[in-house]
């Protein structure tokens, strides 16, 4: 255990550069936590000169990180360029193929290949680790693998997006609409110039994916997540949440049944009790609930350079004290199938929102539809009425199956009397 | 890695039936998990025929646990016995004597013997793993010594005795007195017959020393921990508190600077919007701050069967994945002395509350003391003035040293016109 680790970093931006600045300025630490020397060998990047703020003296230089990952005189491949095809996937795979430990942040990747990167590692027995590619001031990954080892699962949720939810936060707390948050954001460096993989939900359904095959043992899924963005929520929903006791979060969750596993993310009511109403901005936060730990919720930051980098460097030092398990903790071999659940199956409750004209019998029809799609109303809210003017109608459902919801929905929005599309937003009563 | 791993275990309390219904239940998945069979092949107790509801078939049965660890078939001893001397200490060192791993939940052992016992386990080669002895649900451990590595931790505090949170957040909650709320948590289960232990900080104190061994590479002190319990807090005090936008957590908090490091347990007034404010009940939470991740919190149940054996079983699987690190994360002979720095010198915030009769001047007497003193009010607040009644007066002072408010104190318990002795609680702008 006295020689020393060589890593070889491909990728210099935000991430690589905290990488080697963690391991440059804690070389002591680390080497007292490991008991060998965490070198840095070799890296790769698109511009060699560019101003990073840490020296990149002494280290191999390589312009083509797939080639680096073979070639460069190191045990581990630190893949930092990110994005699910292309060069980031040659580099892993490059660096599996020449049997060395790979070690990266990217979600995309992971999310649509982890199976077959598993399959691959494993085969040449080798450390594939990614705790950097889901929320990575959290350390999720490690604590599904191996703190929370003794349970089954039964259920992964959280806010996976710092994004959404510092724009869903600061909609909340200043009034703001979507698209001023949204701006605010970008402005803050807190959302990126093309932000749709954001608020979309895509980031964070590859997180919930890579979380999901953790919790359940099962292979990636990605394809199959139900996933809806945020572009939706408007303020007066947010004001009208708040209201009823709920706030409105874009969540991740994951839970398994007899069936296979439910899979979705989207814009959620939660009740202003459940401990992570109150993770707001750009902090990320995950609860596992567990047959024997309960519940456990862990909260931080999601992304930048520090807890990114922190997230990259565990990794790193997991392998320098040889800890090898396999990829998503049993052999992906050994991985279930997905069985990732339709989403017109899933049974929740749901928040509906109307503008109706206030005529007599409007609210007849809206409970004829109800009754006739056999869904039963929690409670109802009218507001903003004047005189001729079109009314604000705000319902809860309690439980029932999506596709019944759907129908109502679509039926609600065919009725004379109602101006516009109705708005649906599911509620977790977490 | 085929061979199956040799389970005694020392104690079957709670946690020592729970921690053999996890090995049941979950066999197939542990299995999976490790790579190979997880098997209990000894256990010792009190009494071999009370019922459990979980069978010991097939177990060989040892009424001396210190013989067990030496003398039975197995690779790993779990010591669950409890108490810092005696039985559980003699059966860890004949664990380690005998080079067996060894996994306990014992934070008075650890807390008082953790040093000692880890130079041991790491001349023998064998494992010293303690997850359970620290908010069992909350796998913090490993994150200190894993997933946060490749941080210089700055602090560490949290909520670490679930039934001291219980009692402030009935007392809150429902306006009781401490008594009152103490008597209800002794009639839930959520407090010992003699809940000295507890509500005096001692177990809250224990888990610190090991925590803050662990976040900053030092040995044990438990000792010179500045430990107050939550006796002195009434009722009065949470509300007030309240008023003043905070509410009052028992906390243990470590933190570290250039002389060493502070480790008290106390109850503080921490701000509403401080994450771990909202965490009620019987829950804990932790809170570590690192150089690169910032801030990150972990919350889940500190205590009880499920989750405590949850913790124990995780120190089994990574014992059977064949990860052993350092007790405490680096060579015991590599730690620090603890330095643990007088409490006299301790900087912080604080409210005081003194009963006052309300005479001419007696203000002007309170503002000299604070200006002698050089300490500096930051807000002050009357209560419950009637004509010639007595009158609560709540000050709060900014940042101070701790001698200084002492004296402060002091000089106002001494004052003409101030009833009964003042109540002083610090302030955690965290």
């Amino acid at each position: 255990m006295s020689n020393s680790l060589k890593i070889a970093v491909a990728g210099l931006g935000t991430v690589g550069t905290g990488t080697l600045k963690i391991l440059s300025e804690h070389g002591d630490l680390l080497e007292r936590r490991c008991g060998r020397k965490l070198e840095v060998t070799a890296v790769s990047a698109r511009k060699m000169n560019k101003s990073r703020g840490v020296s990149l003296d002494g280290f191999d230089f390589f312009e083509d990180a797939a080639e680096m990952a073979a070639e460069a005189n190191c045990d581990v491949v630190v893949e930092l360029i990110g994005g699910s095809e292309g060069i980031a996937k040659k580099t892993v795979e490059s660096a599996i193929g020449a049997s060395r430990h790979v070690v990266t942040a990217n979600k995309a990747l992971i999310a649509n290949h982890g199976t077959q990167l598993a399959s691959k590692a494993e085969e040449a027995g080798i450390t594939l680790a990614f705790e950097a590619a889901v929320a990575g001031g959290i350390p999720i990954i490690k604590a599904l693998r191996e703190g929370l080892a003794a349970n089954g699962m039964k259920s992964i949720y959280g806010i996976l997006n710092g994004t959404c939810n510092y724009i869903l936060s600061r909609m909340r707390e200043e009034g703001l609409e979507f698209q001023a948050a949204l701006e605010d954001a970008q402005r803050l460096g807190c959302a990126e110039a093309d932000p749709s993989f954001d608020i979309d939900g895509v980031d964070a359904a590859h997180k919930l994916a890579i979380l999901s095959s953790l919790a359940f043992g099962r292979q990636i899924d990605f394809k199959n997540i139900h996933v809806e963005g945020i572009r939706q929520i408007s303020k007066i929903d947010i004001h009208l949440a708040e209201e009823l006791g709920y706030r409105i979060k874009l969540l991740g969750i994951a839970s398994e049944n007899e069936n296979g596993i439910e899979q979705r993310v989207h814009p959620c009511l939660i009740p202003h009790a459940a401990s992570i109403a109150g993770v707001e901005g750009v902090f990320n936060a995950i609860v596992a609930e567990g047959d024997f730990v309960d519940t456990f919720m862990m909260e931080g930051r999601g992304a930048g350079e520090g807890p990114t980098a922190s997230a990259v460097c565990a990794d790193i030092v997991d392998i320098a004290r040889s800890f090898n398990l396999p990829t998503f903790g049993i052999p992906a071999d050994e991985l279930k199938a997905a069985n990732t659940i339709s989403m017109s199956l899933h049974r929740g409750a749901y928040y509906i929102r109307l503008m109706v004209v206030d005529q007599p019998g409007i609210f007849a029809d809206v409970a004829a539809i109800l009754r006739d799609n056999q869904v039963s109303m929690e409670s109802i809210l009218q507001h903003g009425r004047l005189p001729g003017e079109a009314v604000t109608v705000v319902m809860t459902l309690h439980e029932t199956e999506e596709s019944c919801a759907s129908r109502v929905i679509e039926t609600l929005a065919n009725l004379n009397g109602v101006i516009g599309k109705p708005v649906m937003i599911r509620i977790e009563n977490l």
